[in-house]
């Protein structure tokens, strides 16, 4: 009645939300950034507040920070983490013309926070995509990268 | 290239997820209380079990308590939280007629449970609302507030 | 083997998400209003973005409209609803004072927005609670209530 | 004016997310199965990766971690934890045939892990029935149970 | 620079939200049941609302409603549909000592409902379980089946 | 009492979840594309299932299917949509190396599914990230676009 069979999902390939209760809490930080492409006019727009659908960034920025709490039910494998601060901003380069986003995202807790602070970057850019596309459909999020982290036994990163 | 422009989405005005990693973890509590307010006629087919969508005020109960649990998906800016414990309660004053929401909310993390409590007695007053309905549109909810707090660098607050 | 026994949550207390199968779709709408009681302070503080946590209005705007759409997940014998258009704004009454937040949702369904419209409401309300309480522990939230409604069998309503 | 009568949900009966902030945080495992019984011809389709909808077990698996991190929005009562490790996976039974569905959760929290465990059993077993139904309506879903836990005051519990 | 190859996620074993755009809108139900097994002890404490969790069967029966409701957010590959009501009710066969839990589910859309009838069942199986660990860590949720569904293409089923 | 005084919240920038009630219901779809770019090494991991977090490509193609019907709970002014199907699939460039992930989304309702488009993209890019992040940090997310869109009133759409 027993004669087991192991699935097709064996262990090199299954999925796994990996063990991370002998990780240490520490302090965590990472910060991500990306970039929204437009036209030069749609650009103005969002800067005199004359898009239809509402004043652009403050929509993205609270988007951007509800993501990041909201990370671990889009990305399967990441654990739940006890996020203790995030914050989303802009920069905008009026010549390119591209409105970089930067989130930075903060925990004291067993795992790193990247993701947190990719999800904030890609949520805030897919926002302002939203808020603007009846003006112009062919806005690109380009260049979402993780810039910094820190805290954790792999040590100090910095991509740039 | 990189000629950049602040946003106008500046330091003052842009909301933040503020930094709590360096608070102490501390037990927190909060009370919280509001007044669902009806007419003499539904409070008493709440009280015989008469309301046709099903028994009001347990219906209500759980829905505070599971929307405690929702706090940092509904508030933009609260931090996720581990709470430890929630309860809600109904008191009724059939001479005014009131049906009185409390909750109370329990945590051992960086800050404190008072959106949580006050989150709690809001949907589960919104639930009553929706139960009742059908009979009673003029129902309202009224007189939310904090009644106390305790836990954490500000001390105990007390209401009234 | 099959002597069954209704349980004691029987027909009459039982709890039901009512069936709307049969009811026609037609378009929709409720308003709601409630309000926020503060001091002369706070107000001030809010209207001059001098609330640290941010600028206190766009945030609780934004998670008004946000929480209309989660109000069948809050709200236990909700239904979904398609919602095709969610409005929230203030009023500010400096005398009192006052914030009153106003909500407007709109559908085309089988059952009324009324529980959308309240919820949005309150967790707008609850949200300028939250980016102020580091000002005032104190501030209300008061006299939630139904303004409108039209669509639907029961036809119009309006309260005041 | 305040003659108040205990509502009828008393402390008796009245559900309450249970204080747990004077219990200590040790790490706590839970390990859950449960049976998916279907036809021989059915199980065949799946190990052949002939089910129209999709790899099975693949997507069961994935349902089931994300579903362990949603516990406490399906179980009223349930605590939001901490979640460290979270692991699905499958033993195929030809001659009954029979899916064994084994989960294995971990957390470094005050209280335990059988609903997280139990819960990634049900979502990913629901899921095979889903991704299956097209197939064979008659499939079962059938003994789930927890196997053993560990860690907290109660010590460690093994079923069978 | 274009030399594609196809990912190893091929047509064959790459999983799909079907296109059911094409399907017409009917009235669909689906009703599925499932057994909770303890015993007779914990049965009677149930009965007799002697568990200190709360009053078992009440909340059983929300969770397994709102649940309904989570049903396309659970199994990755499910529509999300207008649900138009549930019904989730108990029969309690003390002999045995079983729980059948009972729900029915409708809709007016393009897909079927099976899937929110079961997982209605085995979130409030989940529920009851939840409740009684303290008591009872043996208890079995088993037998959970479609019993019957009615609307679309495929026609009426009824599995006994 | 009534002195009322406009929000600075005006009219001209308060964000809207537009009114969409007077649109028709067609059958309306929309592709979206975006680049994951790695090292060949890392690549390669991915094609050898080597990756020990698990095996990648399924992992991230159900996140961005679930995804889809999560997006307008991350994009604040999205309505929320009946989606009718939603495939994503990935091509593999190895020449550069770059990973295509590819979606197309489609509904029968009143506005348009680009954004779930985008957003099944996004978090598919962002799973692949996750799953590798371990093995190489320097993965980027790129050129995240609308590729085509149809049903409406403003037409075909192709972006290339």
């Amino acid at each position: 009645m027993d004669k087991k069979k192991l699935s097709h999902v064996d262990d090199k390939g299954r999925a796994k939300m990996v063990d991370v209760s002998g990780k240490e809490i520490t302090v965590r930080e990472a910060t991500a950034r990306g970039e929204v492409r437009m036209t030069a006019g749609t650009l103005k727009l969002i800067q005199e507040k004359g898009i239809p659908k509402g004043d652009v960034l403050p929509v993205a920025q609270l988007a951007g920070i509800m993501a990041a709490k909201k990370t671990h039910e889009l990305i399967p494998m990441c654990h739940p983490l006890a996020l203790t601060g995030v914050d989303v901003d802009f920069e905008i380069r009026e010549d390119e013309p591209v409105i970089d986003v930067i989130s930075h995202v903060k925990t004291r807790d067993r795992t790193g926070v990247e993701m947190e602070a990719l999800t904030a970057v890609s949520v805030a850019a897919l926002t302002i995509y939203d808020m603007c596309k009846a003006v112009e459909r062919g806005i690109k999020i380009t260049n979402i990268r993780l810039v910094s982290k820190s805290g954790g036994k792999s040590g100090e990163y910095i991509s740039e």
